[in-house]
């Protein structure tokens, strides 16, 4: 769907609604009524049953209202018919308030599907089905059922909850926020999420865009989409289902299939979109990020005339992952101790004093925002007699104007305070009660100047025997499980992920003439499909000398034969002994997510994987600056950085194996799951010690 | 100071004001204007340069006045004899607004300490200097110099900052808050923090005590304070400097001297004060405190007649440490099936659906209340056109009152859903916009209930030979620093903490025979004051057979003298073999607070202290209940209870050890800082194998 169709949605000139009814309570006269009121261009009611609606003449068919935008609001069973009407009559953009599709059970899953090829077959751009509608601030377009339209202004929203939409709308006005356009995505049968990232980039009017998801369809088209909007206009979402609990109650409420929350993180952060946690980040974000001008530092001014809720403010910046407090250089305080009185605190946080004017406020406003290491600022204030509020809020507009460094006003108060919010919301200046939220909004704009710096390099490409991945992968096929283990070892040559010597032999003397090349001492390890848990059983002995190795090679047969007499036994791996206590053991995964697909994850062995869980997740195939991200974002980092007197493991070689692992999962779809772990790091270098994967056999590559 | 004499600064008949005119901007006008709009009793302006103020009568003197408060705003320097006046004539209430004490200097901090001898002699209950004043509603009592005073209510509130006060006071209408009293503390020259806890804790009229705090003057004694009051009443504070950035503010606001935020999060924990970590955050948790009802079950029901965000209240209840989503028995499912339509989802979270009445969703809240599971009710609306939603929020009420159960609504909306809000407000149930929100205040209402079954036993008694510590802390007394080491080993010994057979030695004979007595091999580690890294030195040897013992002794001694040819060199520590292998390092320690004293930590040892940062602290001592609390609440708790197919450790040892160690500081205030690393636990015990204490000379117990 190109964008220029969806722009359409928003800016139709005579918009046709199907269903249109002077019904008391109906959808059809709620929707007739909201775009009577306020829409630029015309309306056409269409109702074959009646010669007008709300006063305006109708027509009785879409064929004849002769629109570029149709709304349907006809019983589901008719909603099909329509648009194909609406295709056959060159109405291209339609969007169906109608319920009673995918979101009912199985006949409506039917209708949804024959939506979706009417949709396929004319082309057309359709909202719905089960969408509250579409609004579009710059025309007046409210072609929704909802009770009220919001403020104009330039957040631009999409929500997967009609509700949600209405109750947004209905608290814009006291949250200070301004719409552009507005769109329910009902049960996203044809348009979804991305295609609305994706035009809302190419619209000048929209200054960041919001979004509740609670699934994202495609997740790779969707960072696509992203990355190129976010690469000027911010978007922000919430995605619910975070949670266990919550990704079941989204899972009910849209049928959709839940993918990974480790996943949508990993999918959000790759498209550049910052993920809100609550309803009130979102929006405190969308309203910062609204603003335009993007911090140049992490420095934060704190500006106040309270000491108390300075402290706050810095302790928010304390707390935020993105800022800290900025440190003022000499000629800074120098200015700050001429221009302020004695009690006055000239360090950051500026604490201005009660009895400050708009004007000293002003001088410390704009000395810390010409201090080199000030990114953005806080300013705040309480209620003081001293203050008349409109002019203040008009001096903090003028000062972030003029700086071009971005503020957040912290106005602690209510009524008295009522002039300053609403002038710096008309002057598009961030204003919340609570220092740590407007520390929230200028750390969401920290984050975006993050996102717009990113360069997304193609992933450096990976010499690698690919016909041979495939031969081993197909192995599967003449096995009893999807499940391959060391006996697969060789796919890591063919990736050129380095490994310990040996290979896997299935006979005694074999075993003893590979040993014999490998060194004094190996590791055998049984070889089987059917013996998921080597050490359990015995399977794994470690430090054998090479004189023993025969004896020991077949005390491992004799052990996996008396465990289970009926497995399939591949042989033993012989392998060159890697002394563990001399590197870290690093775990480098894979699993396919069916939102995201393939993801790659990196993390410490053992117990910080298992306990701890400090593990990080990218979409794969990631390259080499990703996978130094990843290595250096676990908490466990410093161990591979030489913690506690040890010396610096080979992070090249780490980085380098993420890299190839990932690369591996993104060339094979068969693989569903991959972990290679441990993958030992040592100051000289990265060995794979161990290695299971699991195999769709219905994805083989042929 | 007693709580009635507290609680008489709120309750006065008769207030003098001190220093009160007609002067326009100036505090003493303010205050006198605030006290004589609508306060019950009388209020005696005090000014020996006037006739009348305001138009009423003046005294010349406080003594004239016959009050029983006199608030003080006379400047600085006459306010120290102003206090005696009071003192003389009777007056043994008093609020100082006066600023120019100890938050100006030295001159200043002089002046302080003269009002607080003052007011020690003449026992008088004194807030400030530096305060905005007290209010209280149920009189009417305004004797503040800020703006306005808020609406009436149960919550009763003190705040470090001045400023602050003016600020809530101002948002308080439309944040839905009524207060009690309100105290701005000042420089809490006499009376602080742990006064007001106190006082409000045997007040009838606070439902909840809320605080704005930088400092913690007396933490142990604010303890003791809170405890009491916490038992019927809630407390919730934001105590600000949590961050490095925010303590240095803090600090240079108040001139207290910033304690730990370790300290003050246990401190406050020990205390059952509930803390926020923000201004939004404290009140949202106020509003839910102030209702009364608290949850029987951590089980929360949603009942929301929109699916998208009863997806988010289901996210923030999985987000919530503290809370789950129930689950409904059959009954319930089967009792909502009947009564919902088929559209409506029966199971946790309800979807009423977005065409519910009054009356359905008020069969939905009444099963969901009674079943078992649930302890608490987060009730969801959008703006519907079906709903009148003042009528809806009688129902809420009427519903939370009925059963007992605690409620917190979710409106999500704007003005249309103001009358639900106005109604709600009225009759006390928590409404807030963001579903995260409503499960926050309900979650608070689950960590008070959790504060209010508390019993605080007293830590089991330690059985110690309390002299022989006496003697070995003295020791320092003749020694070149204050720290000890391995040779202050037999403390351990004396608190009955089990350590590693072996002793110090001072020849290399001596050290073979004690050797021969502890096994085949042992280790040996140099002693000394002066070498605190003795691995750094080879001063540390594992595993000597006991052969080797003579040579390696001579061996240690010299590398500690070629190490540093003049450092005092007590011996070596021969020492029994511990197989770290076979068991999991732990850290037992402790260091003393300036506001809340001895601290005990634990956590587990060398990375995951030292990277991880996952250790845990209370306020020494603690009682077994606490040891075995502290021992399962780091993350890597897992690894003791034998993660990974390991044998669990000695549990019962490592919960004894950290109880006497903590014993051990309590009972030795020269003990600055121990650690006890590492105390290995075994499946067979404990032993503490090394150690590092800080003793402060001045305090050594004679």
């Amino acid at each position: 769907m190109g964008s220029d169709g969806v722009a359409g949605l928003f800016d139709p000139e005579r918009v046709a609604v199907v269903g249109a009814t002077d019904r008391e309570g109906s959808v059809g006269r709620a929707v007739t009524e909201n775009l009577l009121d306020g829409f630029d261009g015309s309306v056409v009611p269409v109702n074959p049953n009646r010669e007008e609606v709300l006063g305006e003449p109708c027509v009785a068919g879409v064929g004849e209202a002769d629109a570029d935008l149709a709304v349907i609001a006809v019983p589901p069973s008719l909603v099909v018919d329509v648009a194909r009407e609406c295709g056959e009559t060159g109405v291209r953009h339609v969007v169906v308030l109608t319920a009673g599709f995918g979101e009912t059970g199985a006949e409506g899953a039917d209708r949804e599907r024959d939506l979706r090829d009417v949709a396929a077959e004319y082309d057309l751009t359709l909202v719905g089905p089960n969408s509250l509608g579409v609004m579009s601030s710059p025309t007046g377009l409210n072609a929704t059922f909802g009770p009220d339209a919001p403020p104009a202004g330039g957040v631009s929203f999409m929500s997967q909850s009609g509700a949600f939409v209405t109750a947004v709308v209905d608290w814009a006005k006291e949250a200070g926020l301004g719409f552009k356009d507005v769109v329910s995505l009902g049960n996203k049968a044809v348009l979804d999420e991305t295609d609305f990232v994706r035009a809302w980039g190419d619209d000048p009017e929209t200054d960041v865009v919001v979004g509740y998801l609670e699934s994202i369809d495609d997740g790779r088209a969707f960072v696509d989409a992203a990355r190129e909007t976010t690469d000027d206009t911010p978007v922000a979402v919430v995605k619910s289902g975070r949670t266990d609990a919550g990704a079941q109650a989204a899972s009910s409420h849209t049928g959709a299939i839940a993918g990974s929350d480790k996943a949508y993180e990993a999918g959000l952060d790759a498209a550049g979109v910052l993920r809100a946690e609550s309803v009130q980040e979102l929006f405190d974000s969308a309203r910062a990020l609204a603003g335009g001008d993007l911090p140049e530092s992490d420095g934060v001014a704190v500006v106040t005339n309270a000491g108390g809720p300075g402290v706050m403010a810095t302790d928010a910046v304390g707390d935020a992952d993105r800022l800290r407090l900025a440190s003022f250089d000499d000629a800074t305080v120098d200015e700050l101790s001429a221009s302020m009185p004695d009690e006055a605190n000239v360090y950051n946080p500026v604490d201005v004093i009660g009895d400050a004017s708009v004007e000293r406020f002003r001088t410390a406003l704009d000395v810390a925002a010409r201090d080199p290491d000030v990114g953005s600022v806080v300013v705040i204030t309480a209620p003081t007699a001293t203050l008349d509020f409109g002019e203040l809020g008009e001096m903090i507009a003028d000062a972030a104007d003029e700086h071009g460094v971005p503020m957040a006003a912290c106005l602690m108060g209510g009524e008295r305070l009522a002039d300053a919010r609403a002038v710096l919301r008309e002057r598009g200046v961030p204003s919340y009660f609570d220092p740590a939220r407007a520390v929230g909004g200028l750390e969401a704009l920290m984050e975006y100047r993050d996102v717009r710096g990113r360069a997304y390099p193609e992933p450096e490409p990976v010499d690698a025997d690919r016909e041979r991945v495939r031969e081993i992968l197909s192995s599967v096929r003449d096995r009893s499980d999807n499940r391959l283990g060391v006996e697969a070892m060789e796919i890591f040559d063919a990736y050129g992920i380095p490994t310990p010597e040996g290979r896997v032999v299935d006979d005694a003397a074999e075993a003893q003439s590979v040993a014999e090349g490998i060194g004094e001492e190996v590791v055998l390890k049984i070889v089987s499909p059917d013996i998921l848990h080597k050490s359990d059983i015995g399977g794994v002995k470690v430090g054998v000398p090479v004189a023993e190795v025969g004896d020991a090679y077949e005390d491992l047969i004799a052990r996996a034969r008396n465990y289970q007499p009926d497995a399939t036994i591949l042989g033993v791996q012989v392998q060159e002994m890697i002394d563990l206590d001399a590197g870290v053991e690093t775990i480098v995964g894979s699993h396919r997510d069916p939102q995201f697909g393939p993801l790659a994850m990196f993390g410490l062995g053992g117990v910080f994987v298992e306990i701890m869980e400090d593990t990080t997740f990218r979409l794969a195939p990631v390259g080499a600056d990703e996978a130094r991200e990843m290595t250096a974002e676990i908490d466990a980092a410093p161990l591979l950085r030489g913690a506690r007197g040890r010396e610096p493991v080979d992070l090249d070689g780490v980085v380098d194996a993420v890299r190839r692992v990932s690369q591996l999962v993104a060339d094979f779809p068969s693989i569903v799951e991959l972990d290679v772990n441990p993958l030992v790091a040592t100051p000289d270098g990265v060995r794979a010690v161990d290695l299971r994967l699991t195999v769709d056999p219905e994805e083989l590559e042929s």
